[in-house]
């Protein structure tokens, strides 16, 4: 055991300016977010300043998506910010959906502006109106772009990350020659959503349809993938959308196709923003603070070298030596900073959620070991430095793999079935989480969940039953299962 | 020699629809950004679309930068888009530098705003506000915040990717306990921006200081890498200035020093933008399209298999066994598309800047070879397969080093020593390029170069003569060398 960790009552002081999960999970999030330095308030109403260590899970997230995006043949695009009003207009349900919530540059250069544009909300309206330039014929298809970028939805009720009027993402924008392709990619990309959220973030998450009511503005249909937070409240947390062909005949894309019929595209668009470095919080986080899986962590190992002043010059030596293996098989940062005991500096590497911790003391060197300290489970044991990186990496590995497999066991026991819609309404009251049950498909059914208990469908799994039952709600026979959640 | 080299017929014709260069330059610039795909024309005044192309040597410039930053000690962040008007009129300079070009979001969620928001053309402002919370102590700094970003600059005349009203950029922002610290980051980030445009795009600079009426308004001083395009006009590539306290005091960015007492940091500020495009096709591109060099190359190698249509599969299995050992040390791409012949293909490669063309035909297979052809010199040779691999690496490391010294002997020629004000303002006009003459420091000398010539004092090159010799102009004591041309 390395010679300083007893000495932890700075730390736990420190720690306990993090709201406890259980008093307050509203303030637990803020006070993490915060404290863990992801993210401070603008002073621009509902905007985020995204800071380093926010950022930097970010770049992780434009990593792992955008690799997997090229994997599947799409490229890179980048799309004016500015949408003229009346490219805004051409799709109906699109400019309902988005018009309540767009800031208008009214004016430019000193002069007030003949046509209004707005800032995007997203960029249907302005690629289709490239697509329709650059789309002749069927050889130009498909078309397969992505672009990151920053969009402004003026949002009331603002939460970082969560809900914020300017926020980052990707969006992928496809054109196709037939319906199937484009809903065979709309289902690609949300599988790729999928793969990335579990196996890079660890966070389960439940691909699925979601109801009219609910799916995209301008959308045949929207698929999304919904993860389930620690308190209960569903998030969701990316979306595909087969768009048919809303888009298409508004904009006029037309490609003339082998059998010499000029026809209009079919088109998708799906999109993930920094919404999800929120439920990355909310999935791992506990009360001492973040706690972010290896693939997606920017220091994977810190190393906190324990040095007496007069040991210092030979701590430092062998540390370094470390620090050069290590750094063959992971992301390492030392903390060499003299200012802080390393009791300070243990829980200041916790509240940020570094996986794996390393102390190193003279009297650690004398026994040939370092002490190996896992985020996630607290453990600590004494590893021969011998053997330290295959340790390391394993326990990366493990790490990562266990993140999942503790969110999905979670995810399981916060989810219900419901026998009456009394019990329903007990169980988004008491225990929240997700609640399956059947629906019937019906508008009216959805909305009195909603207006009775706060409840929403957040999607129709795409893994259905043979028979989806009872509708919980009128009792009429159920066409989908459906997944039923509180969600931010 | 591949079997189908000779049929280039319909591509001459092809290539042909590029203006040369020695007829008209910028339409020679415009046919080739539109034909090779990197830009189009987007239907909002002054803004462009970056196609994949584009966007693909946008990639490697923030891959190059962002390693660079990060091995710096730099880390990014994200600020948001809109400015408070207040903030913008905080720094006296800065706002009537700026404030012509500023679009303004006046309404935005269907109501009027109280308070316009400048959409960002520049984010010291908003960054200096954040500065101002987040730093309170000499352990806070260096700051050192870099962000990837769109900015927008109302802009009258346009050209794509050189001028335009929104383009993409990074933006680093840093702030330091004292001046020599902050005047030594910004001459560290000078030359880090010489060492990648130089190395990883071939482009040959002059760093050096802009005068006083050319510098970045808000700035102490502003340095910059200046290029010389092939019609003999510089472009400024990246700017790196040093702000004093300028903002510091008006944003009120104070820490308490080591010694007690309360400290305005220094700062400074560095961009480079997707302006980089522009220059990197007017210095390598030539009248058969782009020449991009190695390193910013998406595709490094594009393989065009030349097979009658009964010996495809034939010829298909050993291109795809050329392709496994090649992916180990290039990005490769096989054009296998069956609808265009081999010589369309040759052309629209040459015309994309792709470096090396590798054509594999049965003859070729029979004889153990491929036929490869580079990009730049067009020299063809048959290499054996068994070293394919090896003359691949060489050829691209050939090619980057040459595409560099050819440029280098340009600028060279391109640059000429005045001996009298009538000598210069000949060669301004006749030949263009870099004229390097004394300069006594006075801006009435300098605004009547500009007035007579159209040529601007690029900048005073960071290698200084002992004597500078003679003002051009006014025949004075010269303080300085300079480095005057006409730019874009």
């Amino acid at each position: 055991m390395a010679e300083e960790s007893k000495k932890g009552a700075a730390g736990q002081d420190f720690v306990k300016e993090i709201t406890a999960r259980s008093v307050d999970f509203s303030r637990w999030y803020i006070d993490v977010i915060r404290k863990a330095d992801l993210v401070d308030y603008a002073p621009v109403r509902g905007c985020m300043v995204i800071k380093p260590g926010g950022y930097a899970i970010w770049e992780k997230v434009q990593e792992g998506l955008d690799r997997r995006f090229k994997a599947t043949g799409h490229r890179n695009a980048y799309f004016p910010l500015f949408i003229p009003e009346s490219f805004v207009q051409l799709e109906k349900e699109h400019v309902e959906g988005f018009a309540p919530e767009l800031p208008w540059v009214t004016e430019a250069g000193g002069e007030k502006l003949t046509e209004r544009l707005a800032v995007r909300p997203t960029s249907e309206t302005i690629i289709c109106s490239m697509y329709a330039k650059w789309i002749q014929s069927y050889r130009d298809l498909p078309m397969l772009l992505n672009q990151w970028c920053n969009v402004v939805r003026w949002e009331k009720r603002t939460l970082p990350f969560l809900r914020t009027s300017e926020f980052l993402w990707q969006e992928g924008h496809t054109a196709h020659r037939t319906a199937e392709e484009a809903e065979e990619e709309t289902i690609r990309m949300l599988r790729v959503y999928q793969d990335f959220v579990e196996n890079d973030l660890a966070i389960p998450v439940i691909p699925g349809l979601k109801s009219d009511k609910e799916k995209f503005a301008g959308a045949v249909r929207t698929y999304s993938i919904e993860a389930m937070m620690q308190d209960g409240k569903a998030l969701q947390a990316g979306t595909s959308h087969f768009l048919g062909q809303n888009f298409a005949v508004p904009f006029n894309i037309q490609f003339l196709d082998a059998d010499g019929q000029l026809k209009y595209v079919w088109q998708t668009s799906w999109g993930l923003s920094t919404r999800i470095i929120g439920a990355l919080v909310m999935v791992h986080g506990d009360d001492r603070g973040l706690v972010i899986p290896p693939r997606a962590a920017e220091i994977q190992v810190v190393i906190v070298p324990i040095a007496p002043v007069k040991e210092r010059g030979n701590v430092l030596a062998e540390v370094g030596k470390v620090v050069a293996e290590l750094r063959e098989v992971a992301r390492v940062h030392v903390d060499d900073d003299e200012e802080h005991s390393p009791g300070w500096k243990f829980n200041e590497w916790e509240l940020k959620g570094v996986p794996v911790r390393l102390e190193i003391g003279p009297r650690d060197l004398k026994a040939g070991q370092a002490v190996l300290v896992r985020r996630d489970t607290g453990l600590k044991e004494a590893v021969p430095l011998t053997q330290l990186k295959g340790r390391v990496v394993e326990t990366l590995a493990d790490m990562q793999s266990s993140l999942l497999a503790k969110a999905r066991r979670r995810l399981e026991e916060q989810t219900t079935t419901a026998g009456s819609y009394d019990e329903f309404k007990q169980v988004i009251e008491d225990r929240r989480g997700f609640v399956v049950a059947g629906w019937c498909g019906d508008a009216a059914c959805e909305a009195k969940v909603k207006e009775e208990t706060g409840a929403t469908i957040r999607n129709l799994p795409l893994d259905q039953p043979a028979d989806a039952g009872a509708c919980l709600v009128c009792g009429g026979k159920a066409k989908h299962q459906a997944y039923f959640a509180r969600a931010y």
